[in-house]
């Protein structure tokens, strides 16, 4: 039988949480009075089921039922969790309290989604106090895993845990009731700092969303303030940045160099519990890790050409610009094996290989002049088969480079095979049958003129190199 | 003929910009009087070695020479670039200027590592003062590419931001001076919030850093604080969230829901800023790259199993867990396609369908008792061969699921022949030859028992079942 919860208010946040229960296979009952509520949940659940369910690898269950209900009384009768993520305004949040507590199953979990109040505030005036908790998500809600949580330890509280585990989340059990969550602390003290170096024209909007974006915050999706701090400079690094920003605690804004205060004894709390929990792994070991989640962060931006990834797509471009034009053999692809392209094996993986002898293939079909702009006016090639053969391993930071020759090419028609080594060393060998196609009918038709040329000039030329062994095998043949 | 950049200190950010110099092709003079300076720089080496030229699809320049010096002057004289990075000590600084500008080309670009002297004072009592620019990185140097400058404007900071950018580099030039870059104000400003709520027991380092990358950390890897804001909730939110941050500018740490305050009439310039910027794209438009970008992110974690990517592994498990027992046809797959999944062509990649194949040849070899226990103990099954038909087109969001026939298993030969379908409609085929190895020797042995007698009983069972058309193709022949 489906889990049920009930969403009063489906903004931004209560949206997020309507897509994560829904794909995780609840049903859903939806409370707004907006009368543009159910329009806007719809735009959230379009983007919610093209991202999440390919979060992982496996099948999700079926999703849940979504309803509408103009009753609140109905929404949240006989639901197991009952999320409220109405405006931030005391008085409102009472009076939603009061409602969902005359309603629902005295068992349920409340969750509010508020940033800011605190739980005492939340639960003031309410029937059953204990019932409330503070669950606090991070926006988009569907796909960031960090929930805050905050309420009366008890039964109620570890189920709420426990659900919230079973959506994917990553339930955080506060210690203490503050205002503002600790994400929100450290995000407001960031506004703050923010909008004073907006206000003494230092910066702009973008200017800091750069400074982020391109430095710390990348190092930040993978390892917070603390581990980030230790894996640089040992628990010396650690005590320093914990001395220097300790004297300064009671200012608004203060540089680095600020004048000596007291550091409240925080220095040794603070190497303490970051040691303790860095400890696990020696520093070289996290460094390693670091340094393989930032390739693998940063790659996967330059293959959607954004942020870092953009910088560094255009570093790359810079580069190839200066490669000497290609000749027999001819060389499409020169590149280092990166950090995130081994598996548990300890060696690149297959699809990895694939990869490498897809990218040969494009700078290939670039060479004969189906290049970017030919593929924006509407024309490409698509693989149709493929045959690899692994003859020997290779590893991370390995530099490989694959040798083409073009077999074949007439009409619509391409074939490819592809050698790649290490030094002398062939690790692998590609065979690729590919069809040239209109991106806009998806048929397959003959390439445009300067193409067809050029592709029909190449396998002339390369008819006259040796060929290597191995050329249309069939798997498990000799 | 070489660059030349001499390193004047080489600890973790002078090593950083020394690995950074030289695999970008420059020649480096590195000047530290520290007796372990030698092992230290090597060390951080090793990482970058690993790690930087696998960032980028290309080759990178054939790495420059490396040289130590004991002598200040040996090691800047005739350098193009020289960057200081002795620690934060404006004393020790002063001298190092003197004595660098003594020797150094009258043209080179002197460049300081300083995180919070302004260049003014940097450059008191210099000879040149204008040849003196800030030149601040971000830790690891030689992976992130943010870099924040600031100089007298002119040809050499001209020529100083042009040479970042052939490093792969992200100049960000700041527009006036002050203690503290932009990026570490703001990352003060975190330190200061973290501290004060561990001071109060609020955190530990681990909740801190929690709560950072599994949740806003993700985002600012690639969006910063107002594009994000801005894409959550649009022209109004980014104008509410600058309302409530405005009020507290003056207090060291506030609330989300403080007392009102004067805003400082910042709310019109956050939102104008902001809104030139991210009007680019429209809203929905930008919530798709970030989604794209966050699960590329996450995912890339998850391979890593590290941070917010082992919770979603943790949380795979536990769904994979409750999918019932394959029978024939077996089904080893049955998933969504990732959205970072697709190419320039608007379909899933080609690499992609093997990445999807080699995971369901996985899970057959899971089934097969050949799990992740078995690997551990030494064991594993290496792809030697692959053929791969791609018969119709799949985009991204879209669920597939893979059927699996073991063709044979027998001894250390195993060979699979994998279907992918979307519903009834057959996407791609793939044949698989495994062989069996031990990890130790890399060699080729046959299976330990229950492996080998479960191969051999899928192989049998399998045997009976109805052969698809295209078993034992070679590339190109019908």
């Amino acid at each position: 039988m489906s889990r049920v919860a009930a969403i009063i208010g489906s903004g931004v946040i209560g949206g997020g949480w309507t897509a994560r229960f829904l794909l995780m296979g609840w049903d859903v009952r939806v409370f707004d009075p907006d009368p543009e509520a159910e329009r806007k949940l719809a735009e959230v659940l379009t983007n919610a089921r093209a991202a999440l369910p390919g979060l992982i690898d496996v099948a999700m269950p079926p999703e849940g039922r979504l309803s509408f209900h103009t009753c609140l009384g109905d929404a949240v009768s006989g639901a197991d969790w009952v999320q409220e993520s109405v405006p931030e305004h005391l008085d409102l949040k009472h009076r939603v309290f009061v409602a969902i507590q005359a309603d629902c199953r005295p068992d349920a979990v409340i969750g509010s989604s508020t940033a800011g109040f605190g739980l005492s505030q939340l639960s003031q005036g309410a029937l059953r106090p204990g019932q409330i908790i503070v669950v606090h998500p991070c926006n988009p809600v569907y796909l960031l895993p960090l929930v805050e949580v905050a309420g009366t330890e008890g039964p109620l509280l570890d189920r709420a845990c426990a659900l919230l585990s079973s959506l994917g989340m990553y339930p955080l059990r506060l210690r203490a009731e503050t205002d503002g969550r600790i994400a929100d602390r450290l995000l407001q003290s960031v506004w703050r700092e923010a909008l004073r170096m907006i206000r003494d024209g230092v910066a702009t909007t973008s200017e800091i969303d750069d400074a982020i974006r391109m430095g710390f915050g990348l190092r930040w999706a993978q390892m917070g303030l603390f581990e980030s701090c230790r894996i640089a400079g040992g628990d010396a690094g650690t005590r320093l940045c914990t001395e220097q920003s300790g004297r300064s605690l009671s200012q608004p804004s203060g540089g680095p160099n600020d004048a000596p205060g007291p550091a409240d004894g925080l220095t040794n709390t603070v190497a303490e519990q970051s040691g303790a929990l860095s400890g696990l792994h020696s520093i070289r070991e996290l460094q390693r890790i670091r340094d393989t989640n930032l390739v693998t962060i940063l790659r996967g931006l330059k293959a959607q050409n954004w942020g870092a990834g953009a910088v560094l797509r255009r570093h790359e471009q810079a580069l190839a610009a200066v490669v000497a034009k290609p000749e027999a053999p001819m060389i499409t692809s020169d590149r280092a094996v990166p950090l995130d392209w081994t598996d548990y094996n300890g060696h690149m993986n297959e699809a990895r290989y694939l990869q490498a002898f897809g990218d040969a293939t494009d700078r290939f079909m670039e060479i004969a002049g189906c290049d970017a702009a030919y593929i924006a006016a509407g024309h490409s090639f698509f693989t149709a088969e493929t045959h690899i053969r692994h003859v020997d391993e290779v590893k991370a930071a390995a530099r490989i480079r694959i040798e083409t020759l073009c077999l074949r090419g007439e009409g619509a028609k391409m074939h490819l095979f592809h050698q790649m080594f290490e030094a002398d060393r062939l690790l692998a060998t590609a065979e690729h049958f590919l069809l040239h196609v209109s991106l806009e009918t998806r048929r397959v038709v003959r390439p445009r003129p300067p193409v067809a040329d050029r592709i029909a000039a190449l396998a002339a030329a390369h008819a006259a190199l040796p060929r290597p062994e191995g050329i249309g095998r069939a798997v498990g043949r000799r």
